[in-house]
């Protein structure tokens, strides 16, 4: 039955993120809609939909993780799919945002690609789009249609209460990400420190930790790891500052390159993520220490009550200080 | 000097296109422009000029070919990137259009991948584009934009008269490009001929040649290249039809999977094809008897003529039947 | 009661197809909407509706044959007084779209008019189009919104099925026609032949039929017959090369000028067309052998399904082939 | 040479204004540009340009009178072709807007089609437009485009100054145009009255002249004269309220229907009007007291400021009150 | 429950006319919404609703009265709160729209406003607006989005009409109001007369009363009254023509300055307006002989009617004259 | 002489930044374009240019600090008659905008006015902006037009450098502004803290100071003063962790409510600012220590650049951190 104009809701799963949709399909008792996704050899990717979507409301959960341009890619043309066959709404499902770093022009003739990619997905049809840990809250402001810019960061709090860790302390990578640092620490009571890096030359740079970590557990907190350079280098700074135990947590795994050997070298007491991004086999085996926690009960939860019309922000603290 | 409200000409070349742009840039006498174009670890692209574009007349080559998605999000980038550095007018050079084939429904539930695309050169910014035999000229009309739609047929056409092949026939190998191989063999002065296929079960089909091809030169004429099955079929056929030998013309030499290694191996007199898509030297070696025409004389042409407000129109024939 | 949040069918007709309309009318079991629709003494256009659509789910019904503009300008004011009227839902149904052949510059210097009206239609309004055998399937993504694009080819065919002929060829009298073609002979198990014109001088051309006619019954087949001219050329070939009878098959009877007249006269068997453009009467009484086929079944069907939200390609084929 | 960014000012006429084209032309010392405008048997406007507009800063001088919609719609084409040719700017020069009287609804469920018309004069691609005297000034908000909306009441009310009326009394003969009669009346420094028209049943009214005419001339003003039936009333009641001679002041000569032949054998002094509409020449030969002043002048003016960058407001008194 | 796809009414209330917003909440029977309206230090403000509006039917009732740009601003933030808080529709009541007298360019370099408004409140996110006598009907189509504009006009002449005096005449202050007047007049049954304003110096001007006034209650009518100086003028011009009594009736009551005190000293029988526009109460005590009609049924009954899909028009006559 | 298709610079002042538009004007050595700006009696903001802009290259120059909307309407509205006296190219500068804080939604049921704002600004007709020190560098991504967003902290450190503070700390007050601080410090040569302010109750919070800041001059840095109160609690606690002397540099000078009050009264040595926005002269002479550098020298190079096309990024470092 119809709800707020819309038919039932139809679930559709990009290649970006299949476990991860199946997980929500069976919370939501929703199938995964068929579909043939096909990335032909000229490389063109197709998308079909075997049954009518007409006047459905429908959910594309697509990430934007390796291979990050196919994926996006694939995501627009299911959009547009899903339009031209007439769906009642399309609401973009998208874990990870590719791209949301490259928000804004910190140098000359650069490029503004998270608002490029905001315009794409609604010239490409999207009614509204459900994302998480967005790099930066602004590009919410990217997008002119409406959208639901979700934290896991709750989860990762919740996860690191229940250590009772006693003398411990969060630490902030990167000073850009200093005040959401902060906001982790208030949620588990705990103080906050930084590292700041600092450019010594070309291709030098000194770290400092600024505020107190020595004999603590030190909590790492960031968005994504990309590479981990930045973490190895924090994990070892802390150690030498005199932190006893280190810990990471993070939302999003993107993992580039050797990250995942690099990660699993590091002497570091546990790493905690979520399937926000899909780690493949080969890179989990490298992290006998992850701890993943799964988006799944969140995204699910926020599509029906898009789905139902009712509030998505009571299911978070009024102001809870991540975006 | 300012000619029409923009500064010089300044040339960007893309990943894809580096050889036909560097050719293009000679010949204009306007060397390439200084850029970073970077794949991040996290595969990100990220493009960054080295020097100021503000009002000037820019161009970006940039093909689609292989790796289509990745070489889609850089142009996409690039124009992104010359319209928030204040380029007067971003002109997109696209030799070979990616997803052009997706550009109707002609079944239930697909997208229109080619608006899609043509939506997405728009809202990153470019003001103008130019491209080479769409596969449907109502291409065009996915612009809202001015555009010019240029053709390598005449190059190809030309190339084929020096031949002076006396008892010739042009070959359609595909029903859809009927009228356009008609358009071929009229420039030729030859006669036409069809090969028809037609499903036979849901995995076979039947071929059949309509028209005379008996003791003739079968020239096969197409838009584009890709997997080279067709060409394999049309080619024994002919030869069994009675052909005496068999040449192969098409634009785009798109070449995915192993179609180098079967074109290379077909009983086949010569191919004929042009630089749109630039074929990578491993797939190059393995066609002996391929002949590449360039195109950069033809854009490098137009560049100018757009940069300096001529016709475009006086350097084909009025009409030349090929959109 | 609404569905999908729209009220009920409310329907329209422009004064282009009031006989069509009608019929749709009645299988609906949905009354024609009152309204005044006033060509005032300066040519201006008005319409005013008899009662509120507030809400409803608006359908016009208007096509664009002669008086062509006219006819379109009625259908945009249509359109916006719908909007303006605050229909929940405005569906163009287009029977028969005008412009469809200046679908692209296959010249310099001239329009792409189809893009232009499609523009058009949204600008005034639209959220939705239902139109019937495109000239070009690539129109559809002209449009932005969605739409469904029917065809009635498969309504001739099954016509033509039933009258058993044993040895018939389908042939296309133009090669733009050539694969269409094909489809319809395929769908009739059939073979196909094609009609090759070819300029010969400045006001001059030569026709050859390519492919085997003789002893056979010839169904000639094509999207709409405007002149007549290539139809008269073609029958007269088709004689020549030895068919011992000729059928004519098409979708639009556009008929201008001395068309009917001139169809009349030839030496045919059969004229099969459909009712989406109404043959006015001192045309029809020309045209004695002339079967019509009433495509209001189909639109009434699809507007049925768009307004329940119900699958509109489970009615067609998956790849009917005539996009 | 280029002035502010466009090469020479280019000129093309639409079949609706040719003789007032040629006129501007002269007065240019432009010359027309070369194009075909065709209706084909099926009545669609076609369009092609003799020569190269690239860069060029276009003019297309296009009246939408009789036939309407055609012209309407030709003006839309050309303004496409241009714009797809690559004209620098295109300017659509339209002498009489059609449709200017539907601009707002004034009962339930009517259309606001002037509003249509500025939507699709910008969906085709116009950059800005020159019109004159617009039925109502708010019509220039309905362009979001720039443009010039010039005034031929000047014109009119300098012919009527040199007749040295010595009793004369302006008359607007709909209350709509109360305030624009009093600016003209102030320009010629008369006094004003109105005739008031007041419905006393369905199909009756009556008439009232409010303000003094008696042994006056009387100078009917308005905008334009589409079937002349207000301005025969007008005409007998003046004479019944004791006027001695009534003249009529009018821009837009639409004469629909019989309008000549009513105002031919109308008791009037003069007819002032322009040649913003071109009256056939069947039409003016029933108008023997007519005198048409011609907007060449005024349009050429413009264009030429317009193309070079001067300011158009100083051919005009700052406040001129006819918007 | 849902109708026509959207929840229930929400109704919300600017700071701009909270009384008024009171009463139409209380006809609704809808409470209005918690929110926080905050103008902080800096100026800016902000809005936060208290509760979910995901997928109900939004209604924002804020007036655009002094402080003008405030109320306006105060509108659009809450346009896009609403927005991107996901109501299902959001709809702008506006008793007053500001800035429609600045709706056309009565001379070079001026703005349009009203159009750049209209384009606010579009890019804001509202899907629909309501309003109530706008200056000019032809604001109307200054927006594109559907809406409902409405009239007071027979509120103010049913209240006339119950005095029943007997020798009484409608007059136009303004020459631009003369239709409505006109109109206003046929809805009593009463003769229309006109003051007419002519400049005669730079700052001096000569006022005229064109029609019969003498020894009859004169009935001045306008849309509005500013600062009063026309009102001003006209009592005084129209006793010295020798009416009897003189009332005032207009809709929206801006009183700027000190209009409220002249109005209070007036020789003025009655003054008839409506809250539209409330009058703040230091203001209200100087007009003793003012009655506020309330616009509060009209405006609740139209979102009743809006929001259930219900006819607007049929509260209006058909023909009501006043847009 | 026209350089990239527009006229000469033409240079038009809100009220809202008289004095720094002058300093523009002169360094620009341009004088400011004559116009009436005009606030009438109700509140609606009007403007008239004195000559014409046609084709010319035209700047307004308008901030939006107090009164904040009336000045942000009066921006917008200055726009409009720029665009619509056919300006050639409209550039806004915009010394501080405002509503930058209100840019993403951190809470649920909040606008993101930024990016309103920025539409607003779009929609009105600019084709750039220029800006200087946005709160947050993504706010760039809100426009789709090019645009220069400056920075004066170069200014700012270029000042405090000459003092040659041989023991001193850079200090962020929020944490917000973590990393510009750092980089701030960085081209100062000097370490980093930051203070740390934590919610302890529903109305009471704590503040630390994290890293070294006894016996040091401490530079707290921001990017504005709103009302002063993070700053009166910054200075208290510097002086508490031992600081012996304490500098405030910051770009805008908001300065709501008490601000310059409390500010004055503060043991503070030097407080540096720019005239982004103009501080009233009651204000003003409350600040006694207050040091303001002047940003006309920038924004006048600025426009100068934008004008002749050349670099604008060559005045600043390649990565200057501030955005």
């Amino acid at each position: 039955m119809a709800i707020f104009g819309y038919g039932d809701i139809v679930l559709y799963s990009g290649r970006g993120c299949q476990s991860l949709s199946s997980e929500i399909s069976s919370r939501l008792m929703v199938p995964l809609g068929g579909c043939d996704v096909i990335k032909f050899a000229n490389e063109n990717i197709f998308v079909r939909l075997h049954s009518s979507v007409r006047g459905q409301d429908a959910f594309i959960v697509q990430t934007t993780s390796s291979p990050v341009n196919d994926n996006l890619m694939e995501l627009l043309i299911f959009i547009d799919t899903l339009k031209r066959a007439s769906a009642g709404r399309v609401t973009a499902v998208i874990p990870y945002l590719a791209y949301a770093r490259s928000d804004k022009k910190d140098q000359p003739r650069v490029p503004i690609t998270a608002r490029l990619v905001a315009d794409m997905i609604q010239v490409a049809g999207a009614d509204r789009y459900i994302t998480l840990d967005l790099h930066a809250g602004q590009i919410q402001g990217f997008f002119s249609i409406p959208g639901d810019t979700l934290t896991a960061f709750p989860l990762l709090a919740d996860y690191m209460r229940e250590k009772n860790l006693d003398e411990a302390v969060v630490v902030a990578a990167d000073l850009g990400f200093a005040k959401k640092a902060r906001n982790f620490a208030m949620e588990l009571s705990l103080p906050v420190a930084f590292i700041e890096k600092r450019r010594t030359g070309e291709f030098s740079s000194a770290l400092t930790v600024i505020g107190d970590v020595k004999d603590k557990d030190a909590i790492i907190v960031d968005d994504e790891v990309n590479t981990g350079g930045t973490l190895v280098n924090a994990v070892q700074l802390l150690y030498d500052y005199g932190a006893r135990n280190v810990y990471c947590c993070f939302v999003h795994p993107v993992l580039s390159g050797n990250a995942a050997e690099r990660l699993g070298q590091l002497p570091i007491t546990e790493i905690v993520t979520t399937n926000s991004i899909e780690i493949p086999h080969e890179k989990f085996k490298l992290l006998p220490k992850i701890t993943i926690l799964s988006v799944a009960p969140l995204l699910s939860g926020v599509i029906n009550r898009v789905h139902e019309g009712r509030s998505v922000g009571e299911m978070f603290k009024p102001y809870h200080g991540y975006s």
